[in-house]
């Protein structure tokens, strides 16, 4: 087994939680199986994103069918039971060999999962009757154990690295692609892991946004208040060939991501002074970070914290501007954090949710503004019984 | 419009020849109308990948409703009508407003698209029939237009950039982290557009493969020979934190992403001596690859060319290494490549498939020694009357 893994491979204790919180989802809604295939949650239920099906009975132990590479699977994975298999027809043997029948109600990933997949499995679990589960899966993976908050603080620090090098790395004239470079080979040699996962369809992300000027203002067909032109139509996002000018926000907004965990951060930079307006709504975003973490804590409804920031945004009459401008404008605050970007909990407008603890929600008040650009502040937090953790833990100020 | 859409917007005369193609294959098949909303098949049908529907309907013009950004959809779209919807549910609406009634049979990207979107489009068309339309849109993409082939050149040129610095980057003792990170920047520097997008579920693509000694003989979930360790399980694929030795063949598999278009070029590196085994099995490939080429033209059944390679390495004595080992061996010697990396065709066993021309094809015959690791060769061709044009204009030897 390589040092890597002998560091990083999700202990049994953790996956059996994990699955024991799925049975009791499962068990309430008279589940009698879930078939768990999907990248994400394939590695979040077995330690491993081997290619094949792990199929957890409510009231057993999983099986997990590997097609490819059962030697690493078998390496990777701390589940008990793993076999090899070559298509979903022989499914049903290989469940009955394991003890596995009678399955009334079978459970599949439908968010994520395409049509044809699906089909085939419909007619492979002909007998059953078939729903939806992402939404027990979901639910189950906001709460983030001690194991993964300390895989996500690690995934923090490589972020940090990345960030404390831009006021070195940054001068006049260089292009956002230039500067991009640079930290990405940071993440890239300090273990950022590449791959960056995102539940929702046609949603994608590589590495993060530098943005500079006018860039920051430029949204794009993603969920999320920045985006910026990219390199091409075809990824038209992030950084592009723009000259960094003196006077103007730069931000950046960088995911990390560590055995599977992602962490989201942004930092505004500037080369000499920036305008009295841009400044102010820079201050603005530190204090709506500020208030917001005050309140995020065990009990408080998320939509409360969402009213407040925009209250905020009002009172120091930027709401024009306040996460995104005109059409582009986003309806949220912040969002869940962990195996995949865009996980729940979200800050966000009529998101009705009383926060437990041990969720992790990267927050971002952020600032847009048309033809000058983007100023704002974001961080990961956990969720405590009292003030959150700080799991993104680098300076607000790095300039 | 930015300089970089200046250069590589889709033409109208592209569009329009696209979309042609695709209501032939719907009126062959007499289907009313085709919804496009994957990244790939939405870039390829508009030039742009900003959220949104293109409904093409089998006699008239598309009408692309677009969620975000309108307005860059408007700059990087030559589709004529361009309007602005909310939701599923509007779309009957704007489409009568567009003349469109009359909807017997639609078509849906089955093969890609979630199925919690697919049942919102059901009743959205209750009164519909719903085929699955991805095998005419994968189709249509296999011939590559004059346009597509010049992108994808362009995109062969940044690799060159990088496979060229290799030698010179290349130390005893450097990480393939390291070594990956040094060419990951110049690809990106030259640009490289990040995204590499795939359409199998669950398939992904980081840059492309650093592998040294024995991590050329891992293979992982991927539908692929070359897989290694990768930085974690949750990456187990590409680059690891293994110091690369002298003696020992370093394969380097990457692919170049420019403006949507990808390509897919393999080279082996050494310091010192290869030991005799090994550099027979190169040789072999690169007797391969000429072989194959001289074949891959117009005509050709791409299974021929398949059994063809398996012949050779059956005569060098080294069938049991080619293309993987033991429960790793992959059935392929090439993969098309275009949007995506990977479309059809395949050279394949038995993929009884008559080769046309401008189809591209990445071919890679390569041979895996348990514990020793990989050598071979890749390249990117565009098939033609005669002999095939590489893409990929790099020199196959460059120790």
């Amino acid at each position: 087994m390589s040092e890597i893994l002998q560091q990083v491979k999700t202990p049994k204790s953790e996956l059996k939680s994990r699955i024991k919180r799925l049975q009791a989802e499962m068990a309430r809604e008279e589940v009698s199986a879930v078939l768990i295939m999907q990248q994400a949650d394939k590695f979040y239920f077995s330690g491993t994103v081997q290619d094949g099906v792990i199929f957890v009975p409510v009231d057993d132990k999983p099986v997990f069918m590997v097609r490819k590479s059962l030697k690493r699977a078998l390496e990777e994975s701390e589940l008990e039971k793993i076999v090899s298999f070559k298509s979903y027809g022989q499914m049903p043997t290989i469940l009955k060999e394991n003890g596995i029948e009678n399955i009334s109600r079978v459970g599949l990933e439908m968010d994520v999962m395409p049509v044809l997949i699906f089909n085939k499995l419909c007619s492979v679990f002909s007998g059953s009757e078939i729903i939806d589960a992402s939404k027990y899966i979901r639910k189950i993976r906001m709460t983030k154990s001690h194991f993964e908050i300390q895989t996500m603080k690690k995934a923090g620090e490589i972020l940090g690295k990345a960030m404390k090098a831009v006021p070195n790395l940054l001068t006049e004239g260089m292009t956002e692609v230039e500067l991009a470079a640079e930290t990405e080979i940071i993440l890239r040699k300090s273990g950022h892991q590449g791959i960056i996962r995102m539940r929702k369809w046609n949603q994608e992300c590589f590495y993060g946004l530098v943005l500079s000027g006018e860039s920051g203002a430029i949204s794009n067909y993603m969920d999320a208040p920045l985006g910026g032109m990219g390199p091409c139509p075809a990824a038209p996002r992030g950084a592009s060939q723009r000259k960094i000018k003196k006077g103007e926000p730069i931000i950046i907004d960088m995911v990390s991501a560590y055995n599977g965990y992602v962490v989201d951060c942004t930092r505004t930079f500037y080369l000499r002074k920036l305008e009295e307006k841009l400044v102010k709504a820079l201050n603005v975003s530190l204090e709506i970070q500020k208030v917001t973490i005050e309140r995020f804590t065990e009990g408080v409804n998320l939509k409360d914290i969402y009213d407040m920031a925009w209250n905020m945004a009002k009172d120091a009459n930027l709401d024009e501007y306040f996460m995104g401008h005109g059409d582009s404008k986003v309806k949220f605050l912040g969002h869940g954090v962990g195996l995949e970007l865009d996980e729940l909990p979200v800050i966000a407008e009529n998101f009705d949710f009383i926060l437990e603890k041990n969720m992790i929600v990267a927050i971002e008040p952020k600032f847009l503004f048309p033809d000058q650009g983007a100023v704002g502040i974001e961080n990961t937090w956990a969720s405590k019984k009292g003030r959150p953790e700080k799991i993104t833990d680098i300076e607000d100020n790095l300039v």
